[in-house]
């Protein structure tokens, strides 16, 4: 498609000079241009085209960046990087010193507020809109859109619950696509669903008041007071308000949140009313692109493709496992097997491969929505009652089921066992989406056992220790991406609780890693013995928690030089413990903790980012170097 | 009065065997029981006597403990902990090695699960109910019991939301007294409220029915398909269902939660109905106890109180003020001075003393409800908008707002100051209550401030200091209960940030204290010089976070020996946060940790606690002389 409009489109006060009848050829442009970028660059798609029409309405009709649009989840916030003047950069979306993977205010004025993590956009846009009454600021509009995944999330309710309370003027849309990455869940789907109901009566409303308008018999003051009469009149008669009313928010819809007309002329009509409003729009995630709105759940995120025929461009060549697919394929095996053994994941079944298991036993599978602490506190139920949960959460994810899994789980000391997927630096995510803190966080917990595998293959040993009986609560935390093993599918053994394990002996120096940076950390070793002609012990502590005494106290006899490799926070992390264990024995070596820094990991490949925090081949090689010559 | 009854109830099988009219009494029974015993052992009234009836009614109706009542807050189950066997060890109630603060599975087989924080009864209970579809014990009676106050949070929401999505049978009984300690806020209290105008659609209905039944003209079953037809046709008409009934979660209520009679009936009618069910009712906190009715924030822990006149036992000599009134009053201070600070509270304005700028400056205090999460989202994006947001949270909640505290306030750098109320050892309320974990999981936060005052000076000098601009994120945790300063209203000055201060020099070995367990180790170390004949030195850390490394830097070169005190997790916190420093400099003095252990603390008072760990004076100067001999 030949661009004529958007190239002209350098900030959102461009849009707004254009006349109405462009903005639905723009809105086309809008989406050949991303739908072409993301071919060749690799990013979240369905849910970018999902709101095309939103975003450029949105900035044509309020005055961005004095207007706040606080986006939540940031994946559908290409259209919006795009009109407010990142359009030549957009190229270096998610690469690494490129475009954030997310709206982010250090990058633009225009983004408002973080999103990485669902269903805070009502919370936070409610704080922004209650500064602006403090601030007298009152004609600052602020605007939260929220997708209907978002809100079965306990704090976007939460905020909804709080939005009545106190002086603002915050205005909700409610952008209804019956998604999350996956198919929405749970009975406020449900509900919005049953809300069509009420929409022929809001439209029919609107209409006559508008035609009372055109007509000069009331002006725009008298008609919105006529809106607000017929809004009491109709709870009234009806005697139930549905949720948002009866939680005094003014609420309007369904409408389609493609018709960008129509769009436009609400935004317009309800943009100044007073008091906390929500707009529910109807959209479609991978609107206007077939195969996307086809089988959204696959394009959220596509990876290389050929525009014009939709073909994923999918390796074929033999790969290891992603280490999602082996819990997915792991825990089918172990639930044949083990009648006791659910299956749970906050939203994520596809991202997890829980998806695997759901579609054997969907009578033992749980997708709870996006509600991590939830997912957390009903497996606890689940095990109070005798079952064996498996409740797989994203590691950043699980920072929402801190104290679920404190109270609600290792507290009763039940038999949880939770998996942490995409644990440790994430890659072109990036900060929202590293899982940096859960060693250090969880670690402090009582009746907890956290382990993680060094490969697949322990992986599902790991997984296979957790669900035998006595284990308690039990965290495996896992890496995104790809193992190492094509030949993954080991038999299913125990693991004793509590035990490391030696990769390789040595003499001069000990590397002890946990996890499967352990690999890098092999690999540095070899080099190093080979670079350096030296002789290096290698251990696997494998469990962060109990950890292993004998194995410490044996290395604490043998080395004087140490170092501690972890895809974690050092500040409290896996070598802070093993610090700890020496220091209460009496005798500390010369300890070196590799680990993430206390700054938050900007996006960029894996291999990257490593390199930035030091935990790369070469920063390893480096620090055996440097601590062998101490 | 003269208990003729309840002596002769010692389990819910000899309450069964009582006919229908005697309950009445019995309630009142208990109710003198509760009153007269809490009047010399205090705990908490108001809450436990709002539920008097419905508990007779739940364990009359249900066969528990096969049946399981899920108690959400385990402030209200003193009638429950009576009738199931406690009614001897009640005077035990709270006591250390006495009966536990909150109903616990591991003190009886009657309580089910941890209710300690709020909102998490329905999430547990529908893994309950899904266990036992799971195990086909489908005549497994699940029955969560939920506050208005409890249903404000997120996770009450969650696990709404997913309620109807998989087969259960959960019975939620709402229980509305419209009050949380303090009073309910928000929308939902709003929307409830509205709820009134279907209960009398709902009455009728039930009495039609019924009295069709008693003529004979339909039986049991008949009667319960005509009232499912009826809710469908409700449906129809009123073309919208509630919230409830639009998630598919069947509703019944509003009804008078102290009519014992119709209690038992309704609950009769609807335990064997299929699918999750909603039961709301309407109570009176402090029910039949006047002084409690009046004021049920005053009585939800009213301490020692004459049972006769009301009177409650009020120590009037002067005392040095709680740390909660020194919060309360500085706040209050610098807001007059400041007029970017706003207090946020999530339900607990009179708990942390925000109730008195709450009075002067309605207008700038935010009580968001029982809602952690969104408490530190919503000050997120107020501090985004130019605000400097206090926002108040007790440390074991603020588990609670981990990710928010990361994701939404950190991430940005945003100016956000967490005062986290009842850190560390809590006494009577117990391991749920304890605030143990908040140094080790908040100090991996990068861009966060952390400190921890001596005393109330520094308590308000740190407030102050907070607020001032480029402070950034700001944590501040003090303990429950009284500080020792009678002059607490000291000048407020700013404090150097990452600075500790030498509270004594010494020569033989080095305390460092954070916080106000420093108070504790000022004594022990003078006994113990005074003891041991030594010379210690003590330095106050202050900061956890940016730690001192000046202040590290001079200890390591002048001691050997070092002791770290805390009022938390040993594993990662600051002693441990201090052998990072010491280890990442290369040298490691003899080293001894005192915190909290790696198991959840019992309740007790503090001392009691305190000894129990190894935090009580005599443990630290012990310390002290073991280490001066090793």
């Amino acid at each position: 498609m030949e661009l004529k409009i958007l190239p002209n489109i350098n900030t959102p006060e461009d849009l707004r000079q254009l006349p109405e009848e462009q903005l639905s050829a723009l809105c086309e442009e809008l989406r050949s241009d991303i739908v072409s970028e993301l071919s060749v660059n690799p990013g979240h798609l369905a849910s970018s085209l999902g709101v095309i029409e939103l975003t450029v309405a949105l900035h044509y009709v309020f005055s961005t960046p004095y207007d706040r649009i606080v986006w939540d989840v940031g994946h559908q916030a290409y259209a919006h990087k795009i009109l407010t003047g990142r359009r030549d950069l957009f190229k270096t979306n998610r690469k690494f010193g490129g475009l954030r993977p997310f709206p982010s205010p250090d990058e633009s004025e225009y983004d408002t507020f973080a999103c990485g993590h669902a269903s805070n956009s009502i919370s936070a846009a409610l704080g922004m809109s209650v500064a602006a009454m403090q601030k007298k600021e009152e004609d600052r509009h602020i605007v939260a859109v929220i997708g209907d995944g978002a809100m079965s999330g306990g704090l976007a309710f939460e905020g909804l619950n709080n939005a009545s309370d106190k002086p603002n003027n915050m205005l909700i849309i409610l952008n209804d696509n019956n998604m999350s990455i996956d198919q929405s869940v749970g009975g406020m789907k449900q509900y919005l669903l049953n809300l069509h109901t009420s929409s022929t009566y809001n439209r029919l409303r609107f209409r006559a008041a508008r035609t009372l308008q055109k007509w000069g018999i009331i002006d725009e003051n008298r008609r919105r007071t006529i809106l607000r009469f017929n809004n009491a009149m109709k709870s009234l008669i009806t005697r139930q308000k549905n949720i948002f009313e009866g939680m005094d928010i003014r609420y309007f819809g369904p409408m389609d949140g493609h018709d960008i007309k129509q769009l436009v002329r609400v935004l317009k009509e309800i943009k100044d009313m007073k008091g906390p409003k929500l707009l529910h729009i109807k959209t479609t995630k991978g609107k206007g692109y077939q195969p996307a709105e086809e089988e959204a759940t696959i394009w959220h995120a596509p990876g290389k493709f050929d525009a014009e025929t939709g073909e994923r461009k999918v390796d074929e060549t033999p790969k290891p496992p992603k280490f999602q697919d082996v819990f997915g394929e792991t825990i089918l095996e172990l639930a044949r097997r083990n009648p006791r053994i659910v299956g749970i994941t906050p939203a994520m079944p596809t991202g997890c491969s829980l998806s695997l298991m759901m579609k054997e036993m969907p009578e033992r599978t749980y997708d709870v929505g996006i509600a991590e602490g939830h997912a957390a506190t009903f497996a606890g139920g689940l095990a109070k009652e005798g079952m064996q949960p498996f409740c797989n959460i994203y590691s950043a994810f699980s920072q929402r089921a801190y104290d679920n899994i404190i109270h609600d789980v290792a507290l009763l000391d039940l038999p949880v066992v939770f998996c942490l997927d995409r644990a440790g630096l994430v890659g072109e995510d990036g900060p929202t989406h590293h899982g940096a803190f859960d060693l250090a966080a969880l670690r402090p917990i009582p009746n907890v056992t956290i382990a993680s595998p060094y490969d697949e293959h322990e992986l599902r040993r790991l997984m296979y220790t957790a669900q035998l009986p006595g284990k308690g609560t039990f965290v495996i935390r896992y890496p995104r991406g790809r193992g190492e093993l094509l030949d993954w599918q080991c038999p299913l053994e125990e693991v004793p609780v509590g035990k490391g394990r030696t990769i390789k002996e040595g003499t001069d120096l000990a590397v002890i890693s946990l996890g499967p940076i352990g690999k890098d950390a092999t690999r540095a070793i070899a080099e190093a013995e080979r670079t350096l002609g030296c002789s290096i012990a290698h251990y696997d502590l494998r469990f962060l928690k109990p950890i292993d005494e004998e194995m410490l106290s044996e290395i604490g006899s043998k080395f004087s030089k140490v170092i501690t490799i972890e895809d974690g926070v050092k500040a409290g992390g896996m070598g802070s413990a093993v610090l700890e264990y020496f220091s209460d024995k009496g005798t500390v070596p010369h300890l070196v903790r590799l680990g993430l820094p206390d700054s938050f990991v900007p996006h960029g490949s894996v291999a990257e980012e490593r390199r930035l925090v030091g935990l790369d081949n070469d920063s390893i090689v480096q620090t055996i170097s440097s601590l062998l010559k101490a």
